[in-house]
């Protein structure tokens, strides 16, 4: 929104007519307590705006602004579904749009260009229209003000500090991200080697933190070698564009829920692409088999698709790579550090037992047979980055080749530091992801109790069916606001229309009673919003997996076994307890001889004193 | 490369063959000094490679593996103008492409596929050939292993933590990586936050510090809004797909020397594209008024280049882009810290004075008519991040459609409170960029004195010519190993081939003895490699700037006086030293309410005590 077209709204609007565009600017700029801007305090005298913003305020992300402002007005005025149409907004939409209109028409005073006579294009305009059509389709994001403490992990505060609510759809899934080994490790590399890494890989920002994660990495997967980015969305983007461009006449089969990281990276390569349907080894074949076997081959997947908590078949999809003469890239970033004996993902935990017995390669499991992992740092390891792990050459070409990695600051040493010793922590110690694992189980099986729809998979996630986009933002806000509960709602395009949800996270850190606080929350929405319960989904012949028995019986990945929940003397504090100590050893130490050798306390001295 | 390549390179070795796989990979997985692997310790004893590995090992990264050693063997096997050819490689390579051409026949004992006869496509081959091009350009990338010290800014260790040398090519510019208060404010953020964000800024990613870094970014560039990504690769990656991709029909005009991010970003779109010689005003404006004035039109350039040190023309980039309807996108991330009176960059810096008197927009000036800036966070600000700043409207849009930014990790708490403090710190206080500029005139002047080419520019690059590949990179690695100096050499496709070169960046870290010590030993560094001199290049009609007298004389961006250094009672002690205890208790109470708030002991010696 251009300052004319502000001037416009504002003239439109009796209630803030009365300020010049300076005062208004003025306004939005400052702040008299330090989180909302003095616009948003003024106008929540507005008799149209006040209670929205009200009602926002509550809990909602508040710097406010006058594009906060404009979005409330605009969004009022022509939203169809609402009863009520501010008058002000809908005044100021008119008269923006005789403005645009008028914009558009050829203008005398203005010299015609030797090259048209056609008015400029408005960009404006055009920024008001791409955002009108996410109001219009309800997919227009407003995002909360979530601050997650560390010191009371799952605890967050709202946009006012004394204002907590408890965080339910974080992908901090096990809490690492508040682990004091993580946050110490963090801390004394920031001490000695300062805030960022100063430079690309290739120019003085490749240091020993970068190279012993990324030695970390290619140990945890079994694999010759592993690359760095500053994201898991970059790496896949660029992984994949890279091999599919490079890779001759290549065709690249994409799981039908892949998320948008891959989706780009398919794209950006310009190579040819085969959706496949998702999880259906019979597509997947028979789109592989059109294809001549000397046709280079990319089949990409995720091992947990976390929006549903289905999970791929992936020793299924080796063994047609094989026959069809395709690589598999397999995308574990819901999966590492919450599946196998030493948290490397699902790949691994298909053949646990021989995965416990060494650290080595095993040969012919399905990990080895996986030819391209990637994962990420920033969901359960707690802090940020992702990472491709493969053979030594595969690797070596991406770092030689990607222009995702080679041209973009490299990931700052305390960010290394920090992620490396949450992995090392997470192989040594499984109590964190079994205890996850009984926390999904449990909740899932407490929602069932209620009648409240789970949408049935085998992984960590638990998903909720709603079926409707307004109702579920409308659950979501209704937990937010009178419950003390975060979880965003999903709408389309994340998911498909009609299957609209909201995905809950559970972590070892949620207590039981905040189990049960989220369950009797979830049943009070349920009846308020009179939201379908599972038995209605029943009826009606099921939807998303829901009150579709097929489905229901898919069994955990991690087996009764696995977690310790079989014999008749299993107590499940040992099982937590087991190892941490040495867990914390292990990780405390994997950094410890290059973090603290020049701990040299007169170094800082000098420096110090020199300053 | 794969087990079975391995084994016949294996087995082409005399010195290697004795040890089976197993050992090997073992070997390479180990170390017994914590810094090079078992398999580099023993391949020191090999003939042949020893006194590679010995050179490398120096100075340069050697987490070694046995891609480490095989990269070696391959190079020295076919590099056509390496003097010596180890017999092993040659032997192994003989070998491989033997086992290469077998693969590629077909295999009889694998039954025919319905689709096929031929064999499968071979992947590790093509990989192994990709690197190969490389190599045989001489395009490879080593690493080096530079582990920048905090507290010896600019000093940093090699693989060797006793072993140190200076940085002269970090982006680091300011040195505010090691800033106490940068460092400070993230470890408490660290301690109050934890280590990641936990989630995309929809779903559990989004808090007051990133609002609150965002509002920072709008109000240095007096913008109405700006918005955060993982790197400013990602900011114009996403920034340009996304826009060009929407603006119908739209046309991107693209300076020839743009960075990759938004050469990428721009193929993303699928725009046309138009490619403007670089900063040359009259080709830009001939391509502009080939197309119609309402086609939308997108201007993308840079305003520090920062392999050549050049500085784009952004007033009158401006100028054409209104003539002729385009937006303008500004690339400042080279230029943010380090240009205009609050270091919003060269655009501020256009309007120094009445940008000093106000820290409103300025209507009219350069800043004020770019239509976006994208900046970075890990250069002059000393962090990791990108971003970008513009109408509130064109910020939302990109926030609501670019899947770059959508479906990614948002960046951890600790980065964005420490990326602010930087923000704030640097626009309060001028002395860390007016010491950098004085140190780069200092060094230009000191080199031409010793008659070493300079690219002439404006701006605070020192690019020094070498004008051919090989003899940059062994300048490059004579300087790091005689003398302890490391910049990297700069090599095609980053410079055009002639203009290889060592590229320069001073810091306000530097000091004088340091940098007499550079100016020494690149002198000597010409002697020993015989390296042309600038009057050898003005003897031979000039090259990329140097020995063109009409390109010599380009002024630097900040005059004398912007500098400090007119009038006869200049003291430049008083400018460095002046505002500099203000901006610490900027910097440091920018985000203390919300940093020190819930400070509450009892909450931590609650948690402590519970786990």
């Amino acid at each position: 929104m251009n300052l004319r077209n502000l001037t416009k709204y504002r003239q439109a609007c009796p209630f803030l007519g009365s300020n010049t565009t300076k005062q208004l600017s003025t306004l939005s700029h400052t702040t008299s307590n330090g989180f909302t801007s003095n616009l948003t305090s003024k106008a929540q005298s507005c008799p149209i705006m006040g209670p929205a913003i009200q009602q926002q305020k509550k809990h909602y992300a508040s710097v406010a602004s006058k594009k906060d402002v404009d979005a409330i007005h605009k969004n009022q005025g022509v939203k169809k579904s609402s009863g009520g149409v501010c008058p002000h907004a809908a005044a100021g939409i008119a008269a923006a749009k005789a403005a645009a209109a008028a914009a558009n028409a050829p203008i005398p005073q203005s010299p015609p260009s030797p090259s048209t006579s056609s008015a400029l294009f408005n960009y404006d305009d055009f920024y008001a229209q791409q955002l009108q059509t996410k109001h219009d389709d309800a997919s227009y994001r407003y995002f909360n003000n979530i601050n997650r403490l560390a010191h009371k992990f799952p605890v967050a505060h709202t946009s006012r500090p004394d204002e907590e609510v408890t965080v339910w759809c974080s992908n901090d899934y096990l809490g690492m991200g508040k682990n004091q080994i993580i946050i110490d490790t963090m801390k004394k590399t920031l001490d000695k080697y300062g805030a960022g890494a100063g430079g690309t890989r290739n120019i003085a920002g490749n240091g020993q933190l970068h190279l012993s994660l990324e030695a970390e990495l290619a140990s945890l997967h079994r694999k010759e070698a592993a690359l760095v980015f500053s994201s898991c969305y970059v790496a896949n983007d660029a992984t994949l564009s890279t091999l599919g461009s490079k890779l001759p006449g290549c065709v690249i089969f994409s799981d039908s829920q892949n998320h948008a990281s891959m989706i780009q990276g398919i794209r950006h390569s310009g190579a040819k692409k085969e959706i496949w349907k998702h999880n259906d080894l019979n597509d997947l074949e028979a789109r592989l088999s059109r294809y001549p076997k000397e046709t280079p081959k990319i089949i990409a997947f995720e091992s947990v698709y976390s929006m549903c908590g289905s999970i791929g078949p992936i020793r299924e999809i080796c063994q047609l790579a094989k026959k069809y003469g395709a690589i598999t890239f397999n995308d574990e970033v819901h999966a590492v550090g919450m599946y196998g004996p030493t948290g490397a993902g699902v790949a691994e935990h298909l053949d646990f037992q021989q995965h416990t017995k060494t650290s080595d390669a095993v040969n012919g499991s399905v990990m080895d047979q996986v030819d391209i992992i990637t994962g990420t740092l920033g969901k359960a390891y707690g802090v940020v980055g992702g990472y491709i792990a493969g053979s030594a050459d595969f690797i070596d070409m991406i770092r030689s080749y990607a222009p995702g990695f080679i041209f973009t600051t490299s990931i700052p040493p305390a960010i290394a530091a920090g992620a490396q010793a949450s992995i090392a922590y997470q192989k040594a110690y499984r109590g964190d992801r079994i205890k996850q694992q009984i926390n999904s189980r449990d909740l899932k099986n407490k929602l069932r109790q209620v009648d409240i729809p789970v949408v049935p998979g085998p992984s960590h996630i638990v998903p909720v069916l709603v079926g409707d986009a307004a109702l579920a933002k409308q659950a979501s806000d209704s937990l937010l606001v009178d419950h003390g509960v975060y979880m965003q709602a999903l709408n389309f395009p994340t998911v498909a229309v009609g299957e609209e949800r909201l995905r809950i996270t559970p972590t070892p850190g949620h207590s039981i009673d905040a189990m049960q606080h989220l369950v009797r929350s979830l049943d009070e929405v349920w009846n308020k919003l009179q939201i379908p319960r599972e038995s209605d989904w029943i009826k009606r012949g099921g939807r998303a997996g829901v009150g579709q028995p097929e489905l229901v019986d898919a069994d955990p990945l991690w087996t009764d076994s696995q977690l310790g929940l079989l014999g008749e003397n299993h107590h499940l504090p040992d099982i937590f307890n087991h190892n941490i100590e040495e867990a914390k050893q292990i990780a405390t130490e994997r950094l410890q001889d290059l973090l603290e050798s020049h701990a040299d306390e007169d170094i800082v001295r000098i420096v110090n004193g020199s300053e």
